[in-house]
Order: C-alpha cells, then structure tokens, then sequence
C-alpha cells in the first residue's frame, strides 16, 4: 500500500548542539506536526524520517515497541513516545528558548488540562464526522462543534490558549486546523460560522512561522484523506 | 442513592503553609487515591470533601465545569482537575520534599510515558473483566494481564518503575492495587500466578505509610462495587 508514500517530505540535517536528533513521522499526522511545531519553535535540527504506517520499519518497532504509532523522537539514540510527552521533554531539555510551558505551575496545569482536553475529546470526535453517516454524522458534527466551542471559551478574547504567550495547548489543538477542510468538506458544515474566533485564533498561530511551515495544504490533506478512503474502501 | 455515602471519611485539616487546599474525592476511586498519595508523600494538610457522584455538588461543579468528575484538588480557592495533571502540580508547588518526578528530562519523559500507558489502558480493560461474560471476559482477562505483562517487564528487577525512587508513574498504577481482589474474584482468575513481580512492586509500594494509608481495604472496595452492582442493577 502506498499511501504512506504519497509525500516523502524526509529532509536531513544535523543538529548542531552535538546531539543527534531524528523524528519519524508521517506528515498528515497531527500528532506528528506537533512534535515538528516545538521542534521549530525552539530552533532544533533533525532528520526527518518518514514512515511507511502500511508497512512498520524495524526502526519504528524498535523505538516504540509498545504502542508502535509515530511521532518519535530520538535523542542521541533513546527514543521518546507520545506527542504531548515529546512536546514536554523537547521544552525541557531546550529550555534556553521559546518556552512552550507556562512558568507558573498553576498556569503550567491548566495548558496540560486543556492539552488533555484536545487529546481526550478531538480526535476521537472527528473521526466520527468521516466514519458515520445520516443522523449519526449530524449528532458527531454537534458534538465536535460543542467540543471546539468549549475551546473558544477558555482562548476568549486572550491572542492564545493561556494569555499573551503561544505554547503547549495551542501546539497540542492546533495541528488539527489543517485537517478542519477535510471535515468540513466531508460533513457539509463550516467551523467558521460555529466558531469564528477560534478560527481567528488559528489565523494568529499560522502567523507563527513554526505552524505555517508545519503545517500542510488543507486540500493537500483532503486529497491524501480521499485516497486513503478509495484505497481502504471505506 | 447512598453509594456515595458508605464511606464518609470527611477529615478536616488546615494547612501549615499559609494556603489552604481542598481535595474533593470519592473514597473508591483511584483517580482520587493518586492524589492523597502525593498529598501524603508531600506531608500536605488539606480538606478532604467526600463527593456523591450520584447528585454532585454544586461545588464540584463549580471547580470542574468541563469534566464534572473528582478529583478536584483546590489551592486558595482554585481548582486543578484531572488526577495525573494534580499530581504533577503537586509536585511542582511543594517542590521542597519527596519529589515525585524524576529531575532528569528524558527520565521524566519514561515516567510520564508509564503514567499514560496506566491511562489509556488500566481502567478501560479493568471495565471489561466485570462488564463482559463468558468468552468476551476470558478475553479481557487476557487483555488485562498483558497490560500489567508490560509493565512489570519496564519494573522488571528494579523496586520501583522509574528505578530507585518511588515516584510519579508508581502513583498511577499502585492506586488499582486496591481493587485487584475485585477483578480477581470477579473474574476468577489471580494476578499473582500471573504477574508475581508487579505484585512484589505493589507491596513494596505498601510499605509506604502514603499508599498503606491511602488505599483502602480490599474487601471494603469489593463491597462497596457489589453493593453499587446491585444497586445500580448492573
């Protein structure tokens, strides 16, 4: 199976602080362009390993045994697993720029809360706007609205997630705004209408260089999406 | 319903240090069992609130609006949810003694990887063994001690997960120790044969006075899940 081929965006470089830092990934990946988000934000060189998901690497096996899923990370040889974990170790091991974690612990708990929030609630939802159908999809597409309006609450009139700085919440929730045209177009709805200020809060994280260059073509997506379906005749 | 109430161990303290912390709970649960664990390793006066979960507490739903679950841990009036997220604050605010986090990053990345496993796993799987019959509970047995498989393999001969130091991702996981004999008789079937080495960890944990203290009894949480079963007419 192709799909995993569709883009090889592998780009190799070398870090220059005298440790080796490789990612693989798979360059639809929310998760995945999450950890690329940190990575860019604090000024990291990696190489960049693309992987094929139809077909695992021994190296993917070998660097995540228990999950066998991308992102992962690997510093100087040792593997780190699980985006939002990945996202917390790059800001602590990097910690002389870009802080991605607010400084005051109870500020520090919240982004984790909402982090957790993204992570628990998202995903899950979304999926259902492409896997159901009729009234089932209606009901997934309300609850997916809910859960992006809840958001839009707690981001307010702030310019990010916990106020003046962008970090680990906004990283964590704003990979899936590449994926919103996908279901958009899918579930015959508009975010936009729904929630116009947490679009405007993903328009002001795209000024990030760190998020534009991450993140992918949304019709790019929806193309690699609609392959994928044809391909898995789902 | 009175299932709350069974047990109203309701203990009023006041804490030493100027702040005062509130922790509102419900005795069984082991979400709520990380945090008095860390609350105790911390040595840590707070306000115990005993929650019915069957008609909460506008408390309750005041300081956790999006989840709606304990427990709640709330420092001078403010409220921190989600068991893992509270105790990482925890660690982070009384960062003078006992700490529960490894210092080194890609250590504490290992902890916080274990801590997710228990997450994502433990409970969801432990549901099955008492919700599922016949050849659908035989398979999540199966399921449910591949899982601790795992995690005694990462322990292996070490006394705690993360090596020498008890800490965050023993938290997660000892918390379950309590409700083994439940499963166990449930399902007929015994961790020990299974998984002896995790049992040597949680005893090993046991001899903490904040997990002996922490964890109630095992019968009374096996009559207590007998009673909610009857009650609820599972």
């Amino acid at each position: 199976m192709a799909i995993a081929q569709t883009q090889n965006i592998t780009t190799c470089r070398s870090n220059g602080g005298g440790s080796e830092v490789v990612l693989l990934d798979f360059w639809p990946s929310m998760f995945g362009m999450r950890v690329r988000i940190a990575l860019a934000e604090k000024g990291i060189e990696y190489e960049y390993k693309e992987q094929d998901l139809a077909n695992k690497s021994p190296l993917l096996l070998e660097m995540n045994p228990i999950h066998k899923k991308i992102p992962v990370l690997i510093h100087n040889g040792k593997p780190i697993n699980e985006s939002c974990i990945i996202v917390q170790y790059i800001d602590e091991t990097w910690n002389d720029k870009s802080p991605l974690m607010p400084s005051d612990p109870y500020v520090r708990a919240q982004a984790r809360f909402w982090a957790d929030y993204v992570d628990k609630k998202v995903y899950e939802t979304s999926k259902k706007i492409w896997t159901l159908k009729g009234e089932e999809q209606e009901k997934a597409k309300k609850e997916f609205i809910e859960i992006l309006k809840v958001m839009e609450g707690q981001i307010g009139e702030k310019p990010y997630f916990m106020g003046e700085s962008f970090g680990y919440a906004d990283i964590a929730l704003v990979t899936f705004y590449s994926w919103f045209y996908t279901f958009e177009t899918l579930g015959n709805f508009s975010i936009e209408k729904e929630c116009p200020k947490l679009i405007a809060w993903a328009k002001r994280c795209m000024q990030r260089e760190s998020v534009s260059k991450t993140l992918p073509d949304s019709k790019k997506i929806y193309d690699f999406f609609i392959e994928m379906k044809t391909k898995l005749d789902l």
